[in-house]
């Protein structure tokens, strides 16, 4: 593969991936509707809002593969999600339709199955159980995919990501947590299979508590190698107890799933 | 239930319904965006963009169920269906939840499943296969339903409606075929049952031909009584012999499976 | 077979059971704790506590088939449950253990499952949610049958009884309501059945709402014969509008389920 | 369809075909390495070794659809079960694969999974437990339906006949028993049907008793009409009661479960 | 968690666990039937029959947290298992029910599910086969742990304990070994968790035999650490070549599944 | 085990096997049709074709073990498949049944599952799906098993190996591949275990990519602890990049899923 798209680049998992994939794919298309760091070598920047059908078509095309960050990524109105998430991911599949069909990997959510009990072990025959706003429009982007291989032919890894920061923050991420290095692991491999087909993921890290079974998607030969487990006890140490009454507690998507309607009017 | 709402109502399916529940339900609010032959007595009409937030919010206050036909039925261009189906259906949940949580049959459909092949027998765990941008609205909308459920309580019933027209038209709708009757019984059904919680139908009458399997939802106690059966010979001699290796008739969803992109720029 | 045991012959499934299995077996020896009307032609009576080991190893002794009605038949305290229940049961399969191993139909019931919601469908794989000590104590004696056929070879049918009354009195028994025609001719068909092994059946009549599928145990022939449905009306003008959020009405126990601890202390 | 190959047409499903199948069908190919009555109008008659491969390609040459019968249909020794059933039934569909495809409706039997208790209910996905060298060719048979569909595109059904005879002999058969009407409308439907693919289905008719479940295959619209309760009386007059510890009683295989290894040497 | 009541503390695991659990709680509370040693540190001691309803009532009081072991840890006299068990186990449960609902670790046993055979994966959804009436006893206190966890959300673990000895004694225990410290991280997880639920795990350690599978209950990020494996060769040195055909080497439960019943009278 | 049978010894995986089994069993009977290296100590040499019946009922007698991997193992004619392994496997677990019943295990291959796709997980369940004469041939043999076990209690292993050689030799093996090291102590295991029964294992190593899931034999406590990734970097730089439209890359059969008819005629 040679030049990789890589979309709402200029966010938390945008930036860390734009340092990390540097040195494995020649050439990186980085874009987003906020402002990018200047393109250094081997980088092109593009300022694209993805609910613009044209700009999106010229965005993908001459990529050969795509990491599609780009668009909300929590809870808002849904006029907003409407617009950066349903239409901004239509855009990006139906424009790798028309472009020589790059595989995609997709930055879904755990807000898809956010209903579930956290008792519960999902693998890839879980049923969606949504949060939000949100995690509605990642179910969304999923079944997209699903379209658009199962039509078109176009590939691709939907990720269904659990917390992707530098280190967990709350307790919850001790199960969620998706270390950067797993993550760019994760995309060699998706990047590198000989069949990718239309693959959904589990994106968390080899945590001790494990809510998610990846076993459907083995043959992609994906396993994570770092752990939430060494940041247990400064974790712990910082926050309260849980009540495991609390919805944020009982439900895989936490706040989301105990939050109310996002009241924007 | 006093008042019944029923979008869509200038449609083929929404006379049909405004025709058979008067009787049924004292008053009828009917809406479409097309006009709408005269109110009579029982009744109120209201024309309203499903796409218009505040017309939305009206047209759901006061009612005690929602019959929701309302959008586009057929595939139509992204943004023609992104209005009507996913603005729309949204519209509808959000106003169900903020005006007392009236309980919505929500007409969904098979195209939800189109890509599954007819020789495979679906239930209530089979995944979403959808096979046009009009069954991805679909399945957007069964998602809503859930999320509003899950987080608000609104129940609803999804009816993977497969063909409901006065006779079946081709073979393929010798195993989708919806009666009226049978709908207009499920209807009844849906809005009688002391719990209706989020429960999906496959929409098909008693046709020896099934493809569906409504076990998970016997606690409804809907049971079609009509069957296609009675048109075979008509149908069979109107049409040619099908080819089994014609993606129409391997996939479920007929000829949305084997279209190619609607084309609509 | 010659001589059936029906033990609680004199409560009301009892009585029932007396009257219309007396032609179909020779003889009939009818047990209860309480008092029995005077013994006719064919027929035997004994007073029996079954929790007293002696005097069931007598009851037991001598017969070919045994319906096992006696007991506790709604909640009552641990320890009334614990004589009449657990150890009465045990004692009934201990007791055809010793005696030639005849066949038992064991009345469970509905409550061993009763924590499961009515949206559900539960097939011979659902696990149990017992929903009060009675419940419990049922899912003791399934167990127990389990036991004694891997163990010992003791063919039993564990009966789940949903609501066995001559006609439905509420709501909720349209769906769970077995008459008393449907119960003897499955009783017939167990004491009749060339292999009856260690089975369960839903016993429920052929309603419309349905919350239990029997297809595991097809092998046995028997179908109901009539159904609930003929007194909807009548019930549903007697009882009120059921609450969707009321326990009693999410749960399949019904007000078992939504009943709090029974104080007996 | 106009002409159908028919093997195994002298046997005693064989003649029953043939004289059920003549008024619908224009043209019947019969075949077996027994003597045949002599051709009537519309048909022509083979004699045909099935384990020769030349024979057989001559013989498929030229039909439109096969039924499958022949063979031995009992236990044998494993050279005569290795000619006739395992070559046998290889040559017909490598037949079909060099002459135009034409759809192969495969006698296969119960025998296939006669190792599973009577107790259990199997459907399209229980795994083979033969129970005879007759019955491991079976097994062999369906697999190679399954691979010539997936590799050539054959289209078949194999059928798992339970016991089709004029009517049940024994009280096995009141489970097992196919009626032959019940199984020629099943050959009509399997030839009419807009896609065949490469399906099971278990050939029994609407008896009471019932171990299997054809819902998977509900697709093609058979539903038996027929019953083996109406000869309920007679059979359990005519046989002795049955002892539930025997292999042929415990065992869906029946004797042939229970017998041991075929003595040939 | 302050105060953790054992029950059971005099027994072999209790013991163990008096030991182990010293440094991790601050307080602990001792309980049994039999004489403990004296209290120490931090310690309390209770001479208890789990059987006495107020004794176990006052025992609970003021705890944190239970671990039960109390009761009867092999096969015995139904009465004697009623006693302890049966009654016991539900005076645990109930107690914690009015004391502020402490989280119970339940020490069920592996003989709860012994007559599967040991060729078979358990997972959290394999059906009750109790191989004895202790294991019967252990069934019962698995349903009374639902129970009061779907109606009065008392948190449980339930534990299948294969063979918790300091090392294993026969080649069964190869398979089913948990060693002492795989157990008290499990008691420090079950304790730990947010959210435990009504969990059920089986116990054994990291043995390379394994008969079951805890994937359902991977939330909880419990892993063994410790294996059997190194004491194979004393084991097989010690022990007889095991006979494919004994019924102990067949199912799960071993000895407790190919012992007859027991004889108390 | 004292003598050991190995059929097939003259060939790649027989010689391997040869040396590394030397040490473990105390005498080795070597068979094969082609010719062998002379007798070592504590070996035998017989040349013995598997379709002979009475040369295998001699080959087999005196022996306490086979591993069969004799027969032809890879595509040919019908023909001469059916000889060597449909015939030969009958003959090996006919001889065993003759000769004191020992323990068989059996080379099967992943090709009774080839036509499935490599982006599916596949465990005890799967059904089958062979992809050549050569696949249906290891189906066939992997059925002669069941029904010897359930007949007449023959245990034995079916391995379904991957691809056993030195080193893989192409991108598919460095997921199908079986070092020497992990088949050998698959051998060990399966007949050192107490109770084998029926069972089939996948044989693969710990490679990254895994299409298969052993899971349901983890009783036999086999683990591979080699892994092909060693070999990835090699194999990637002699091998082009997949096509993934390829047929021999959509499924795990690979090469043999891909190919036509073996034209032998």
């Amino acid at each position: 593969m040679h030049k990789l798209l890589i979309t709402g680049a200029a966010g938390g998992l945008g930036r860390m991936l734009r340092e990390n994939l540097a040195g494995i794919y020649p050439e990186l298309r980085l874009s987003d509707i906020a402002p990018l760091d200047p393109a250094g070598e081997g980088e092109e920047t593009v300022t694209c809002d993805l609910g613009d059908y044209d700009a999106v078509m010229d965005l993908v095309s001459g990529c050969d593969g795509i990491v599609h960050l780009g668009g909300i990524s929590m809870e808002n109105s849904f006029e907003a999600i409407l617009n950066a998430n349903l239409r901004g991911t239509y855009h990006i599949f139906e424009a790798a339709r028309r472009h020589g069909r790059p595989r995609i990997l997709f930055a879904s959510s755990n807000h898809t199955i956010g209903f579930h009990e956290r008792t519960e072990r999902l693998d890839g025959e879980s049923p969606y159980r949504p949060d939000s706003l949100y995690g509605l429009s990642k179910c969304y982007g999923e079944l997209v995919a699903r379209y658009y291989y199962d039509k078109f032919g176009v590939e691709s890894l939907s990720v269904r990501i659990g917390s992707c920061f530098p280190e967990p923050r709350d307790r919850r991420m001790l199960a969620t947590w998706l270390s950067g290095n797993d993550f760019c692991r994760m995309i060699e491999v998706a990047f590198a299979a000989p069949k990718l087909g239309c693959t959904m993921l589990y994106g968390a890290s080899a945590n001790k508590e494990q809510w998610w079974d990846n076993g459907h998607a083995a043959f992609l030969g994906w396993t994570p190698e770092e752990t939430a487990e060494v940041y247990r006890d400064r974790v712990e140490a910082a926050t309260p107890t849980p009540d495991p009454n609390d919805p944020a507690v009982i439900f895989q998507g936490g706040a989301f799933a105990a939050a109310g309607h996002f009241e924007d009017e």
